[in-house]
């Protein structure tokens, strides 16, 4: 028997019928309905699309936020044989360019508010033969042929059986940024995605169970909002989905009103929200965790959500590569009675290697490194539901050796096998022949109590070759403070070599699309700054 | 990346090397170690297996109960790419004859107190190449050649690797007992077994953890003990294993000396405990939950053990042919907070399709049944861990239709999709053209003070071809009741022509190799009896 996706969506509309999806729509309401009711949205759209000219293997983008209509497609399209392309909104119009053509998708699926973008490309989209706004009617636009997706839905058929397809067959496609040049695009197949589904739903991992509410404010329009979306309709638990554009309160609110238990979110995300929920009285008690990914969430934030609200943040470590998940934060059997703070600095690691999942760290000289949480490596990283090259790219070559990805993650493990990411190995400052980790700076400063951001990057030194600078955002209403006392600070913690060089003060960092913080624009700036400075 | 059971016990080593298993040994001492020493010995098994004639794809048998010793070849036998043939030690000789010679095994791995089983047969396995007792020495032994098992280990290879093996490549075997004629040999491939422990770990099915303790009284001669064996390795879970010959005060002591989680038995085990724990004072607060299976467990039995004790007794279905388990026990969400009384009544039944199983209901025409909870019919399933042939046999084509499975097991299922065992085909009681369900009887039986175990079968009749009739075993103690003080019980809750014919008292019942209750003979008994008493 094949492993496909149209399992999710089967179960959860067989078994969970009355169980609740809610979207928050553009004026702020909440359209709510169910899983039965989306199975039937789902099977109808299915049925209309080849109509529309989408064959098998055909890749059909989607440019949309988090709603139930791309819900929908989440399974419409895979489960008629097309391929799911999730085109990050938040890219370059050249990139976004790019990612359609190289794909070549055959039709965009696209929310009405991000119309400008796709009416800009259209005349360079040579495959698309239409385009499909997700909303009751067709605003005006310059885009032909354009359908509407509820028209598509209203003539459908209810009772459209989908396909048993290959399980080798692609089923979803992503593209990742690249350090430089265009972005890489990564398929799943419909095996991968199950398999991955199956290590999200285990009970040492995410445990994905029906009585869940998830609020996935990761985005589905990158690496799969971290498989929630197919998870939980397997599940069949409650969905939570914050719409376009939405802001920390929204959220906030959203996570208060529907009871959610289970919030996932960039850590940018969890930050943000700190900010707010220390102006005012709130009520987590529902969540039984925040799953923080994208980077590293410093042990502060751990601290705050535990000591204020008793909610654990749990650590995810994988790539779009990884489609997404590779490990996932572990509590061992002997430590289930320790402290939280224990617990804590447990959890800000990345965790244990998901079940089936195999990793190993390598040195600059391509020995691996022993587990001894000191030693620290590449991880070099391999999963069943892992991909194990990019979509006809060169970059292949470098970026996989015999199935196993290199991740371009500096770590160590310890005794236990648990992952400590240490840093990027772009970002690694490499001082006098030595590694100092700019992650381990940056959460050092974090604990300081004026500082909300921080960033640390390499500088040029004619001395030492590269030296650390940190650059800080502090909380709104707090009292500057100097370098000297920012080292001060770190001096206990850090050999001394460590500390970094430079302080300077920003009123916000450079983030990427992704929301992560800009570190290649954000070196250049320093350098300018201290130059300024000198 | 091939899903190979390798992955378990390289988990189970590396990321919890000092979790405990717990081995009962013939004289009732404990045995202790831990994954990190037995992922140890399993490679230096694997390293002498080639030497021993064992090649890839042939299988190898174990006659043996649940050890630590008969744990670890469930790994090193399928990673070195033979086959792990579990053969069931409840079995007459000459069908256990008939398994080794179906299966052509290459060797037979034997407990030193069933010795004189495979003594007894050898002259006729012409196959098996070698002996290896499961011990320190061997003892005096008509067999040869014949291994000492310990010595193996001692001089293996602890830096064996285990090769990657195809997915598809066989891993496992197991015979089912057939209703006539001999055993039928089913087949596990490292996929499916991969795929199974998936769903074992979930957190809406068994949601096996590394926190938890499981004893499974199931064997692991017959239908993998459930797959624990697998599941608990992978996750890094205690394990506690009853060895030979265990009685329910062993089975009692060994959960409250070591904590046990979850014990999974047959019903029959679980009503025989029952009749202990009534005797004395136990603490069984450290379970988090019980299943049985092999048949349907009685409303008072759940009663019991939730009343007395609070733990939740959970259901599973299946059969060696899928794995084993294709459903489990699920309690819906709006259903969380309901009356443990009304989750005993979800719980009685067998439950929801395990995630990507999937099912449906087919009448004596082989039309669909709607699922109304009321309409009849033989369970049809099919999941991606089941196998969809008997090995080399005829019977496939009686028993599979187009990879599905034909269970032989007549139910219902509800609008929410639960799954309820009314009886097994061939013990319905087809009386005047209408369906009567033996197990239906046998429920409402069992909740009278006085019975302690029943059974009802079809005796013919003139008239209406079959009615039915009860035997009952009454508990020691109790005062006999009359047929028609029973008949009186059940008459407010059955239709009038569903109600016994006959009532006939029994010492016990008779049961099969595996512990389910012999109906076949009891029907020749319960003919018997009633021709003698007219």
């Amino acid at each position: 028997m094949q492993l496909n996706i149209k399992s999710f969506i089967e179960r959860g509309g067989q078994y969970f019928p009355d169980n609740p999806i809610v979207s928050r729509r553009s004026d702020n309401s909440l359209f709510r309905y169910t899983y039965g009711e989306m199975e039937k949205r789902v099977r109808r759209l299915s049925s209309r699309l080849a109509a529309l000219g989408a064959e098998p293997g055909d890749k059909l983008a989607t440019l949309a936020w988090n709603t139930y209509r791309h819900y929908e497609l989440y399974f419409a399209i895979p489960c008629t044989g097309s391929v799911l392309h999730t085109v990050n909104l938040r890219l370059t119009d050249e990139h976004i360019a790019y990612i359609i053509n190289k794909a070549q998708d055959k039709l965009v699926f696209v929310d009405p508010d991000l119309l400008p973008v796709i009416e800009r490309l259209a005349p360079d989209l040579p495959s698309v033969k239409g385009y499909i706004v997700l909303a009751e009617e067709v605003p005006a636009t310059t885009l032909s042929p354009v359908y509407c997706y509820e028209d598509l839905i209203r003539d459908g058929d209810e009772a459209f059986e989908f396909p048993e397809i290959d399980e080798h067959a692609p089923a979803g496609m992503c593209f990742t940024s690249a350090t430089t040049g265009n972005p890489k695009g990564v398929i799943y197949s419909h095996r991968q995605i199950y398999l991955h589904t199956t290590a999200l739903c285990m009970a040492d991992s995410m445990a994905v169970r029906e009585r869940d509410t998830f609020l996935p404010m990761v985005p589905m329009f990158h690496a799969n909002a971290w498989g929630i979306p197919f998870a939980a309709a397997w599940m069949g638990s409650a969905v939570v989905l914050p719409g376009e554009r939405p802001h920390v309160d929204v959220l906030l609110n959203l996570i208060e009103q529907e009871k959610v238990t289970f919030f996932a979110a960039a850590v940018s995300t969890g930050v943000e929200m700190m900010g707010l929920l220390k102006q005012g009285e709130h009520d987590l008690s529902c969540l039984r965790s925040i799953m923080l990914g994208g980077s590293a969430t410093p042990r502060s934030v751990m601290e705050f959500y535990m000591d204020n609200y008793g909610v654990p943040i749990y650590t995810a470590w994988g790539s779009t590569e990884m489609a997404p998940i590779a490990t996932f934060t572990h509590i061992h059997r002997d430590m289930l009675d320790a402290s939280e703070d224990e617990k804590i600095s447990i959890r800000i690691r990345q965790g244990l290697a998901a079940p089936g999942t195999e990793l190993y760290l390598v040195d600059d000289d391509g020995n691996r490194v022993p587990w001894d949480d000191e030693t620290m490596g590449e991880v070099y990283v391999r999963t069943p539901w892992s991909s194990t090259e990019y979509y006809e790219d060169e970059r292949t070559k470098e970026g996989f050796v015999d199935g196993w990805w290199r991740s371009g993650d500096i770590a160590t493990i310890n005794e236990r096998g648990v992952l400590r990411l240490v840093d990027r190995a772009k970002d690694l400052i490499k001082s006098g022949g030595e590694w100092i980790s700019s992650q381990d700076l940056e959460n050092g400063l974090m604990s300081h109590p004026a500082v909300l951001e921080v960033a640390v990057v390499a500088v040029p030194d004619e001395r030492w070759v590269e030296r650390p600078a940190a650059i800080v955002v502090f909380e709104p209403n707090s009292t500057p403070v100097s370098g000297d006392e920012l080292k001060a600070f770190l001096a206990p913690n850090f050999a001394k070599w460590w500390l970094p060089e430079h302080y300077l003060v920003m009123e916000a960092l450079p983030k990427t699309g992704v929301g992560k913080i800009n570190k290649k624009l954000l070196r250049e700036q320093a350098e300018e700054m201290i130059a300024e400075q000198a």
